[in-house]
C-alpha cells in the first residue's frame, strides 16, 4: 500500500479529465511472414498521430516474464500493485453480474458440465448450453440451505455462473472443483487452511446436492466450482486519486474489478461504437473514463490474428470522437499481451501511448512493440501509469520541499 | 536503509576522485517554436564532447510521474532513497543557515508577510524586503520564552527566516500557519498527532507574540510559518561511501542538505565561476565533489526559457576548468526537471552523463533529453547514481564470492 498511500498524499482535485483506453490483450508477437506484429499490421493513422504528439513505451503488468490474468493486469493499470491485490476469480465473477457481496461471503465460479455414466467429465461448458437454460437451471439451485449457510446461484454467459456462500464462520481457503480437463471426474474440493475445513465440506455438500438436482438435464447434469474467494475490500480511486471515476466496459469482469476499485459503472453497449458513445454521452460528468476493449484479447486468444488486428482498426476508427473531447490526457495500452500465435495470454511488454500537452514527446510515430521501445517513457512496470497520467493532469503536487 | 547498507558493505576507501555536478532542474521540454529543451537548445561544446567520450541517460528522481522537490531530488542523487528519508522544509532552512540543530528541536521555515487591518494577508512575502530589514526584525523576534520554550529566529534572504523551538517535549507534527495564497488570513497551528497538542499551542503564542512585535513594521507585519519538522539523522555518506565528501553551493538549502548528509561546506561565492574556483582551490582536499549550480532551476521557476539556456552555457564555460583536473568520474545530472514552460518542478525524467576510463562509451554525443533516451545508462532511478560513480572510480569491491 506504500505506494497509493505516497499517490493519495500528493492528489490534487481538479477539472482536468483523463482517458485510459485499454485494449485488451493489445501486446502481441509479429507474424513470421511479415515481422509485424498484430498491432503493427493496423491501418491506424489516429493512434499513430496520437503517439506522434505524444510519448511511448512499454509496459511489464505484473514484472518481466510474467503472464497476467485479467485482474492483475487491470489492477496494474488502475496503480494497485497486483502482487498486494489478489482477486479471487470468484468475486471477480460475482461483482461483474452486479452481485451485492456482502462482508463475509465467499464467491465461486461455477461452469455447467456434462458428466457420464461413470462421473467423468466429458465436456467442461456443456455443450455450450445457452445463456437462457442456464437462468433455468441456475433457479433450480439457488437458494439452498446447507449447515446454516445459503448458496446463491446465479447465471452467468452461456454455461457460466457464480455461486455465492453466505453464513456465520466461511473461509476462502479452499482448492477448485474444477480439474480444468475432461476425461477426469470433479475433484472434491479441500481446505487449503485449516479455518477452512467447513466450508469446503458445505461446498462439497452443495456439489453432490447439485448434481442431484441435475441428473435430468444433461448435457448440464454436473457443476465445476473454481476460484472460490472474499471480497478484497480495495481502497477506491476517489480516495487515492481524488478522481471521480467512471468504467465502460462490454464484460462483465471488467465492470465488476472496475466497481471493486470504486468507479461508477455506465450502461453500455455491446459494440465499440457503443463503448465510444457512452463515453460521449457521459464525458462532462466524470475526470477520469477507464474505456475497455474486449475483442483485442478475444481474437488473441483465438489464435486469430487478422481479427485482432481489425479490432484495433475498429479502434482507430473511432478514435477521433474521443481526440474531439480535447481530454487533458489519453492513455492507451493494454491489460498484458496476448499474441494471436500463442493463442493466449503472454509475458510481452505491452505497448503505451500517453498524449498530454506535458508529456515530452518522443520520435515515435508509428504506435507498435518495436517503435515503443524507443519510446521517451522507456520500460515502466503498468502500475506507473496511473501516476504518469496523473502527473500530466497536473493533479499531483510536487512531493517534498 | 537495505540499499545503503549494501553499499556500504562493499565501498572501499581509494585516492579516487569524484565530481557530482548537480546543474538544479536541468530537465526542460521543447519550446513549440523548435523542438528543443532548453539543454538542447544551449551551445555547450564542452558538455556535448564530455558526453561522446561518456555514457548518457536518464534518471527518474523518485518514480515515474512524481515530481520531487529539491530536498527528495538531492537525497536521490546522493544514494538516500527520498520515499524514506522525508526531510521538513524547517530543518532544511535552519541547517541551510549554519544553525546547529541540537536533537528535539523543531524548524520551522517562515515568512515575513503584509496583512490589512482585519488580518487577511495582501503579501506573503512582505513586498519582498530587503535582507537587512529582515535581519532586524529577526533580532525582534528572537529569543522569547514560551512556557519554558525558547523560540530562535534567524534571518534568510530577503523576507525569509527560520524559527527553532528549543524545550522539552516538543513534536514536529504541526500544520503551517501558511495558508500559500494572499486574501485569506494565517491558519492557526494545529497538531497532526495527539502529542504535538502543546507544540502546536506554543507556536500559536508565538506568532500572537510576534502579530504584536511586528505591529508597526508594515509591510512586515505578521509572520507566516509552515515546514515544522525535526533533524532526520541521516547516516553519513563518509561512513556510507567511505568518501571525504564536500559540498559548493551558493544557496543555503543546497549546503544545508549537503550538511545532513555529512559533507563539508566549502566557502564560496555567488556565482557559477566563484562555485568552480572553490571546486580548483579544494580540490586535493577531498575525494567527491557535490557541486551545486541553482540558476538553471530559478530561470526555469520564472519560466524563461533563454535564461535558463544562458545559465547550461556558462557551465559548459567553465567546465574546461573541471576537465582540467582529471576527476576519476565526472557526474552531470539534475536534481528534477524544472521546464521553463510549466513554470515549476516537473516529473520528467532527468539527463545524465557520467564520464570515467571505465564507462562503457554509448554513441551519445549532444548532451540533452532525446539523446539522453538512447543512452548507455539507460532510465534509472536517480538513488542509483552514487553507485554508478563509485563503481566507475573503482570504490566498490564486487559483491558475493
Amino acid at each position: 500500500m506504500a505506494d497509493l498511500e505516497f499517490i493519495k498524499a500528493i492528489a490534487i482535485p481538479s477539472p482536468a479529465k483523463i482517458v485510459l483506453l485499454v485494449l485488451d490483450g493489445l501486446g502481441g508477437l509479429p507474424r513470421p511472414e511479415t515481422g509485424k506484429t498484430e498491432l503493427e499490421s493496423a491501418r491506424k493513422p489516429n493512434l499513430d498521430r496520437l503517439a506522434a504528439e505524444g510519448v511511448c513505451g512499454l509496459t511489464d503488468p505484473v514484472s518481466p516474464g510474467i503472464t497476467p490474468g485479467s485482474a492483475p493486469g487491470h489492477l496494474a493499470l488502475f496503480g494497485y500493485e497486483p502482487s498486494r491485490f489478489n482477486i479471487g476469480r470468484g468475486v471477480l465473477e460475482a461483482v461483474g453480474i452486479d452481485f451485492e457481496l456482502q462482508p463475509g461471503d465467499i464467491a465461486a465460479r461455477g461452469n455447467f458440465c456434462t458428466v457420464d455414466k461413470t462421473g467423468l467429465i466429458t465436456d467442461r461448458r456443456a455443450g455450450r448450453i445457452s445463456t437462457e437454460k442456464c437462468i433455468e437451471l441456475c433457479r433450480l439451485l439457488d437458494g439452498l440451505v446447507i449447515d446454516e449457510v445459503k448458496v446463491m446461484v446465479r447465471p452467468g454467459k452461456d454455461y457460466r455462473f457464480t455461486a455465492i456462500f453466505r453464513g456465520d464462520g466461511l473461509a476462502p481457503d479452499l482448492s477448485d472443483s474444477d480439474p480444468q480437463q475432461a476425461g477426469m471426474a470433479p475433484l472434491e474440493i479441500t481446505a487449503t487452511h485449516p479455518g477452512a475445513t467447513r466450508t469446503a465440506s458445505i461446498a462439497n455438500q452443495f456439489v453432490v446436492r447439485a448434481k442431484t438436482l441435475l441428473a435430468k438435464h444433461r448435457p448440464a447434469n454436473m457443476i465445476l466450482l473454481r476460484g472460490f474467494s472474499q471480497h478484497p475490500h480495495l481502497p477506491s480511486m476517489a480516495e487515492i486519486y481524488q478522481l471521480k471515476p467512471a468504467a465502460i466496459a462490454s464484460y462483465p469482469m471488467y465492470r465488476g474489478l472496475a466497481r471493486l476499485v470504486g468507479m461508477e459503472v455506465l450502461k453500455t453497449g455491446t459494440s465499440i461504437a457503443d463503448e465510444f458513445n457512452t463515453l460521449v454521452e457521459n464525458y462532462a460528468k466524470y475526470d477520469f473514463f477507464f474505456l475497455h476493449v474486449k475483442g483485442a484479447d478475444a481474437a488473441g486468444e483465438d489464435g486469430d490474428f487478422a481479427r485482432k488486428t481489425q479490432v484495433i482498426e475498429q479502434v482507430d476508427d473511432e478514435l477521433p470522437r474521443l481526440m474531439e473531447l480535447k481530454p487533458d490526457v489519453i492513455v492507451v495500452t493494454g491489460d498484458h499481451s496476448t499474441p494471436a500465435l500463442l493463442k493466449g495470454h503472454s509475458w510481452h511488454p505491452v505497448p503505451l501511448l500517453l498524449f498530454s500537452r506535458w508529456c515530452r514527446r518522443d520520435k515515435v510515430s508509428d504506435f507498435g512493440e518495436s517503435a515503443c521501445l524507443l519510446g521517451g517513457l522507456g520500460r515502466i512496470p503498468a502500475t506507473q501509469v496511473m501516476s504518469l497520467a496523473m502527473a500530466n493532469a497536473l493533479k499531483l503536487n510536487k512531493f517534498g520541499a
